[in-house]
């Protein structure tokens, strides 16, 4: 760091997101992209704002939050449009958090949460999953600290039910709960329905993932008005123009094609069915996912095996973690995609039982 | 603000951005957006993007970063892109501010560095500009803090040549010196020469108002090595897929087509000079601008004349603060717009003339 950084952030390790290569063609099931491009209408509706782009985009996003409100039947202020959920994770913290009001969350979970929580100088205390990497909800019920669950959890894929999200936001009345469903789209049960019922709750959703616009950078939470007031004072005490006019565009043009995207949802839940008993035939043991990813562990160490699909031109995520250290996650992509990653993998493990 | 919002807040007031209606159509002139839209190779590049969002940005902004050093002659690792040049800034503060390390900036200027400041809790000294709004370099030789300085200045528009900029970095060297270059193409001399020299300079530039993509979000920072690894720092403890892929494609083409850009500036240069003159004949005073807008006082309290150009549909911006409320900033558009703007004027000090 430069003689000029903060000591205050002295402690700061920032996040490391997946790799992105520009060199070489991967196949690429190392962040959880969607492997179907945006429908056409939301193609032509980003396109046509980029004629536009002279003009400051609407710093409210007002017509892609009504969008938004009405798909998930709540009034416009409950919604808040971000650059990306990441932000509004940020914004959390930050809005919520101080040295007396900390965190929890799994030991196991989505590698960002950490670093908001030290950015914002926010205690985080990290309560360890079960064994076969599940959140017991008992741990979280009146636990006394302001909450971020991913549901369903990244990178594990594991969801909890409804009933559960309900009963630790009940039983927590004095602090916020954060539901992070990145990955509800593929099975899991959104908190969405709540929000009028608890005014601690708040649901943050992405497009990224369901909605095929990662690259587009659009996320939202939906949350009682005063939280989402509170997040606004945030957002417009950092970026007010947060969402680009060709995504505030492509954001509505994605809800109008709802169809299209739920349907590739469920080719997704297909093929992860598909990946996870081909998996099992090789020998992986793989962590029962409701998301768009599965994080499995087979006869070879998570890095090497890695390594070895990264040689082959596969691209998959390793977490240098002490306790999913022999496992690697997998992107679920298109059924040709993963029939390359599994006969890497079936090769992989040929080559190292030739060895032996 | 809701039960939960941090007490560390308690005395934040966000930025108010300048007015973005939605309802009726307006001669805007209150946001400094560029009349000209942006060149059609921009537009192709963003649109082509359109159909691949399914893919996560490049978190490192590759390709424009090359495009920007090669631009400004620096090397890439000296180079920052960011979602809108608001970000770039916030994370100055946040990075080389706290208790300890305030800033210092003029007391006419950005509204945003105070929101800053306070959101990260950083002590920010205003230095009061001289009668005519130019600032004193002497009041910032080494004044023994950081310093941001946008040059030229906005709301002012007045701009402080190279040398006393060099002076001010020169004598403040265990301080980080932050020169917002938003309107540097509007006649303004950059700082960017200066990097190799000053391992304490941040100067800080946007696609918003000269490059005509205020709604693509597009901002950088050029700066030291270790500057901008510090803000990287920042930067992947928030938002590393910060500039959405749209935006970077758009952000290359621009600068293949500089001279389109180019020359827009100095038609905006000329119509700022027949506006200038325009007013003083309607008995104005115009605040000397090398930006694409106007400081101006007239006949007219300040907030009377927003109000009364507003109803007869021009957009201008007022500024609630002592020493310029009966100023207004207009920002220069077509001639056919400044034109509009003018008989606005001119009709409303007839108006006013009759009355009294």
């Amino acid at each position: 760091m430069s003689r000029f950084f903060s000591s205050r952030h002295a402690s700061l390790t920032a996040y490391t997101p997946g790799e992105q290569p520009q060199d070489r063609r991967y196949v690429k099931l190392n962040t959880n992209e969607s492997p179907f491009p945006p429908s056409p209408a939301v193609v032509a509706a980003a396109a046509a704002e980029a004629a536009r782009l002279q003009l400051y985009s609407d710093p409210e996003s007002r017509a892609v939050t009504e969008a938004v409100a009405a798909r998930y039947g709540v009034s416009p202020d409950m919604v808040l449009m971000v650059n990306g959920s990441d932000e509004i994770l940020n914004f959390a913290f930050l809005a919520f958090g101080d040295a007396e009001h900390g965190f929890v969350c799994p030991d196991i979970s989505y590698g960002f949460y950490p670093v908001f929580a030290a950015l914002n100088h926010v205690p985080l205390r990290e309560i360890p999953l079960r064994d076969d990497f599940s959140v017991d909800p008992e741990d979280y019920c009146g636990v006394g600290a302001n909450i971020v669950l991913a549901n369903p959890n990244a990178p594990t894929g594991r969801a909890l039910p409804l009933a559960d999200i309900e009963r630790i936001v009940q039983t927590n009345p004095g602090h916020v709960v954060v539901i992070d469903e990145a990955y509800v789209d593929f099975g899991g049960e959104s908190a969405a329905g709540l929000i009028e019922k608890y005014d601690n709750l708040l649901v943050v959703m992405t497009y990224s993932k369901s909605r095929s616009m990662a690259g587009a950078r659009l996320g939202f939470a939906i949350g009682n008005r005063e939280l989402i007031r509170d997040m606004n004072t945030v957002k417009y005490s950092t970026d007010p123009y947060n969402v680009n006019r060709m995504t505030q565009a492509a954001g509505i043009a994605a809800f109008e094609d709802d169809d299209y995207y739920m349907s590739n949802c469920r080719r997704i839940m297909e093929t992860r069915a598909y990946t996870t008993r081909s998996l099992e035939k090789l020998g992986f043991t793989v962590i029962p996912s409701m998301t768009n990813f599965l994080l499995t562990r087979g006869p070879v160490p998570g890095r090497e095996l890695y390594l070895s699909l990264k040689e082959r031109g596969i691209l998959v995520r390793w977490f240098d973690q002490p306790r999913i250290r022999n496992y690697i996650r997998v992107s679920i992509g298109s059924r040709e995609q993963m029939d390359l990653f599994l006969s890497a993998a079936a090769d992989i493990l040929n080559t190292r039982s030739g060895k032996a």
